[in-house]
């Protein structure tokens, strides 16, 4: 994509003299902002357009051309990219709107554009973005009015795509107020040929790009993201995303906006949890984090340190830890030792310390303390709370940032309404510093959230253990009772309730006996599939005299609603008592396609929505991920006398489940094992009853 | 308290020359911010300090003083307290720490200087105060550096009170550099004597005073904390709160900084609801609300319409809106009809509103825009999102103000990056704007919660009903069986399960005979309160036959484990079938006295922690305000097939239960009712076991 971020030359097709117009901004700003290549406006009706010299013709332009910019109206697009495609342009962005944002017809008039791309051999950005802005070659091909603002192009280490040109203008505005600059910005529009997952991969290998945010409405190309995704990753480069459309409201808001169909918000979570993603609730947490992973200093785990100028915020941000998963552990004892030393008597030599309002006379007293709180290993970052010390502020900034100097550990110092001095010399020092003490232990807890990313085990060990259980894999089997749908679990492997098919009192004696009591009995037939509501089922069956009675009642009663019918048989099936359930299940998400879900049985999935989805198929190591995502993951560890769950064969349950349906996501819409219950460790788990629906 | 925050004369006893020590601060202050009464040092060793006379004792003073500063050493403040006592002072401030905060001698110190203040009429603020600041009289009586700060105090609608000086002091710095004033400004230190609730009080009745904002640690006194949240709601002023010590590490560190006990963070939830006090998380939150509430234009529904410059924020928005409980309605066909003229044809006229770029080139779309939604009926406040306009957006701020100047609605504006003439001009024009998005929906979201709030019943109205129930009230059983203590909430008229103790068969089948089968049979007796760990109870018997066997099953097993003794009886009930089961609880929180608790039954109270609580007693109304905050709540509406619970039967029985508890707090520890059953709607509720512990 180098031609495209750094071309040598741009021609703008719909060129207007007029700089506040959309065919005349790119060329003002090209101008303003110091684009060193050629500028060739065409536009047939003017020989020179804001002092260039301007062109009818495409062709008529003197040297070659690598990027064409295009501000025609819709109808005219598509003969000013096969143009280009003839004279061996690569690279073009529409900024024209009306295509498949705009309904039906817009539709249709996008797909014709891309073929005409597509056999012309030019890429496409676009229809309806925005542009692009890239500092490193001052490339300001954009209508964006932000570049109207005073100041420069800031540089910077971070690179960011988005779906909306809009949201991404702004976005941008608030990062050059806030001095964070970006390397490339990039607004996709449509996406018509090129999508945010080429500009995520591209990004992802650029040597100087050290970290990438996203807007996302939704995915194109879900294949191409992970890929993207996985990629960033790999060169240890968080990818950090807002994606919008959680809310019912949202997601029609977003289909009238692109027409993006934005699928399960939870299936987009888990996708984000599975590929090493952090989302982002608001631009400002996102802004912080682009800036403070520049340095890439991601904690090795979430013990904090926090030192603080006020007892009440040090109380404040403790509460504030422990919601963000933030652990303040207990100090060391020489810590503790080295801190009383040095603190006032009636400071907090505790997680969190309060040095107390005295460094406002003794400001030597910070920059102790700090040294002493990261020579605890116990500790692996530190938050430092300052406020107001207009006089002192700037010598005790000056020794911090010398006591920062050699650590490697990341420190991120909130000082609210400091002299300015302080902020620019920490700054200049590139210490990380807020004025808000909430963004800074948010962006900090996100630095902590990546560092956990680049621990986690890579999938790619799991893969030799994956491909030949998947090729091993189950199968599906149809008939429509549970005798038959269960078999479908069993067939890859997931162990399910002990017994058999009786179709004689003497075979359910013999299976009983074989399985143990007490038992349940379960007339199996297609007549009746909710066996319920004709009293086809007998549970707790407690020995061979009870077994004779229950069989019989059971023949009795289904003869008397489907004579002369006969049932298939008499499933007889172990007990399992009183087990943890959860439902484990897999479906096509209208974005993302095949996922799997897990969930805490009953109506934990229904009203508290405590779900984990992934993308299947999944390893072990990800479905205990997705059981760790769970609210209610401490009913696992054993509650009420409960002994602790077999959380493994769980896990490996919902793998196999998950490539299963991964196998065989064209001929199945639903998989679902529903209740399944979650045995003793040790004792593995059962899957009560299965469902599968087919195309 | 008049003569406190508009004293005519001041002393400062332990004044220094040095206007950076603690003694000197304040001298320095209340020159330098124009306070017009008498400063009087008073300082033995000086006889000028800081440009002005010094005494060397208090009654040297040639005046009368109305407050006194102490910033003396610990051991000396409670003769200078005496002092002032003599020379009939009416309010000292101290400044000085260690006191309570510092240990047992401390507690023990403050203890005696809380006599002696009581002892002489003086009454105080602190120890361990940070001091107050009053715009109104310029009284500057404080030694916080915030007003080292350059720039004078800003005037103001809102009150604060802060139990941490330092936190106070940097939530103060916060406010002054975003331009929002403080009318009071109070640290009220270890608070031996003046409590944060006496202040907001005080506020309350200040007729100047819109909107009171607070930081809490811990209650010293609950009552007044409650009757001066009642008093700010009389009078529409709301209260805002932060209150820390949510986690345990929060409320260890509390411990530590000021030696409040936090109790339950829930409770504290619990207390705030039911008074009519808004909760913050953070600082920006706060200061955000204190900003937008001077205004009062509480909106009468959460009703909000949503105009944007960028469809991504509106999406974006949208989103944020579901998760504050906002809802975006859809808009009236006029509404839509009127904006559909006005906007560009690509532009989306339904909520929310995405207005698109366009603006840029027809600055006079927005004006007309916003005056279209707030005609809509369905609306109750606005939010409408700019960014950028360098050019435009003066001119579209100004018709933008004319546009609501004859409005009654809330209207919040957010402008992202815009020229710094349009926010001077719309905050002349007192519109309220934020630069950024989240913070302005989050402010907004805060008056929809208080305008709530005013709209909820008054509790006045209940206070009828709920005296003489409580006086018709329950009473206590004990003997240490299931039949014992259920006759508890029965005296109180919650109904429990039909049936009766029978110590015969006879009798046993006399019960099940009125009762209807199926039955339970229960044995009773002290000796065995966990009756299935010997089989001392019988669920779903269906008919006499069964009742006769299971009946003699029971002695059997009796005898067989307590023989010679002999049982209290058999409890014969009725089966309650498939409840949705709830737990009420009534215990006595450790800082804020007796609470009742309410959460949805088994896991989901101890996993999901889906629990509300409320100081006792409450009124059915209250009550159901608890069951309106579970997020389980959707269970009571009815699901899977499940028809709508009673929940005026469930209301009224926990507010039964907190009448009875709050009668009996001083003999009982607890008192549940768990599991309780809710029937369907009309059916009633059923408490299937209760448990009393005394004292």
């Amino acid at each position: 994509m180098d031609r495209l971020l750094n071309p040598r030359s741009i021609a703008v097709i719909g060129a207007s003299d007029d700089p506040a117009k959309i065919g005349g901004r790119p060329i003002a700003y090209l101008a303003r902002y110091g684009f060193e290549g050629a500028v060739y406006p065409i536009n047939p009706q003017h020989a020179r357009i804001q002092g260039l010299d301007a062109y009818a013709r495409l062709e008529d332009v003197p040297g070659p051309v690598d990027l064409v910019i295009i501000a025609l109206p819709a109808v005219a697009v598509q003969d000013a990219v096969a143009d280009c495609g003839r004279l061996g342009v690569a690279y073009a962005i529409v900024f024209t709107s009306g295509f498949s944002e705009s309904g039906p017809a817009g539709v249709e008039l996008q797909e014709a554009l891309r073929r005409v791309a597509a056999a012309s051999g030019v890429r496409l950005v676009g229809p309806n973005s925005l542009g692009i802005i890239s500092e490193p070659a001052r490339l300001a091909a954009t209508f964006s009015t932000v570049l109207d603002r005073p100041s420069g192009l800031v540089p910077g280490e971070a690179a960011f795509v988005s779906q909306s040109g809009a949201f991404g203008s702004l976005f941008y505005a608030i990062s050059k107020d806030e001095g964070v600059g970006f390397r490339h910005f990039v607004s996709v529009g449509n996406e018509s040929d090129l999508r945010i997952d080429d500009f995520i991969s591209w990004f992802a290998d650029d040597p100087e790009t050290r970290v990438i945010g996203c807007y996302v409405e939704g995915l194109r190309d879900v294949a191409g993201f992970r890929a993207g995704a996985r990629k960033a990753l790999e060169h240890r480069k968080p990818l950090a995303v807002i994606k919008v459309g959680k809310s019912e409201t949202g997601r029609q808001a977003a289909r009238s906006h692109t027409g993006a169909i934005g699928g399960s918000d939870e299936a987009y979570d888990g996708l984000f949890r599975q590929e090493g993603i952090l989302r982002f609730a608001e631009m400002q947490g996102l802004l912080d984090f682009l800036s403070l992973a520049r340095e890439a200093r991601f904690p090795a785990s979430n013990r904090v340190g926090v030192l603080s100028i006020s007892g009440g915020i040090g109380v404040w941000l403790a509460d504030r830890c422990s919601e963000l998963g933030l652990v303040l552990p207990p100090l060391h004892a020489t810590t503790r030792e080295r801190l009383s030393e040095v603190l006032p008597s009636f400071a907090t030599a505790e997680n969190p310390v309060d040095f107390t309002g005295q460094i406002v006379n003794r400001p030597e007293l910070l920059a102790m303390a700090v040294s002493h709180m990261l020579q605890d290993p116990g500790i692996d970052s530190l938050i430092v709370v300052m406020g107001l010390l207009e006089r002192s502020g700037e010598r005790i900034a000056c020794d911090l940032a010398r006591a920062l100097e050699s650590t490697g550990k990341l420190v991120v110092v909130t000082w609210i309404s400091g002299p300015s001095a302080a902020y620019e010399l920490l700054r200049s020092e590139s210490v990380p510093v807020f004025k808000d003490v909430a963004r800074g232990i948010q962006a900090l807890a996100s630095m902590v959230e990546y560092g956990a990313v680049l621990k986690r085990p890579s999938t790619k060990d799991d893969d030799a253990i994956l491909m030949p259980q998947a090729a091993r894999g189950g199968s599906f089997h149809w008939g429509g009772t549970e005798y038959d749908t269960k078999r479908t679990p069993a067939s890859c492997g997931i162990q399910i309730p002990r017994g058999g098919l009786a179709t004689t009192l003497q075979e359910a004696m013999e299976i009983a006996r074989d399985t143990g009591y007490p038992v349940a009995l379960k007339v199996q037939s297609t007549l009746c599939l909710h066996k319920t509501d004709y009293g086809l089922l007998e549970l707790n069956v407690r020995s061979p005299e009870q077994l004779q009675v229950a069989y019989q009642r059971l023949v009795l009663r289904f003869a008397s609603a489907f004579a002369p019918q006969v049932p298939q048989g008499v499933l007889v099936e172990e007990m399992v008592d009183d087990p943890l359930e959860v439902i484990v299940g897999c479906k096509h998400d209208l974005s993302l396609g095949p996922v799997v879900m897990v969930g805490i049985g009953g109506i934990h999935v229904e009203v508290y929505r405590d779900v984990a989805f992934r993308l299947v198929p999944i390893t072990s190591s990800e479905a205990l991920d997705m059981l760790e995502q769970l609210r209610g993951r401490r009913l696992f560890e054993g509650y009420r006398g409960r002994p602790p769950s077999d959380l493994a064969a769980l896990a490996q349950a919902i793998s196999r489940i998950s490539i299963l349906f991964s196998k065989s996501a064209d001929i199945l819409v639903e998989l679902e094992l529903n209740p399944l219950a979650v045995l003793p460790k040790g004792k593995g788990i059962c899957a009560l009853d299965a469902l599968a629906v087919a195309r």
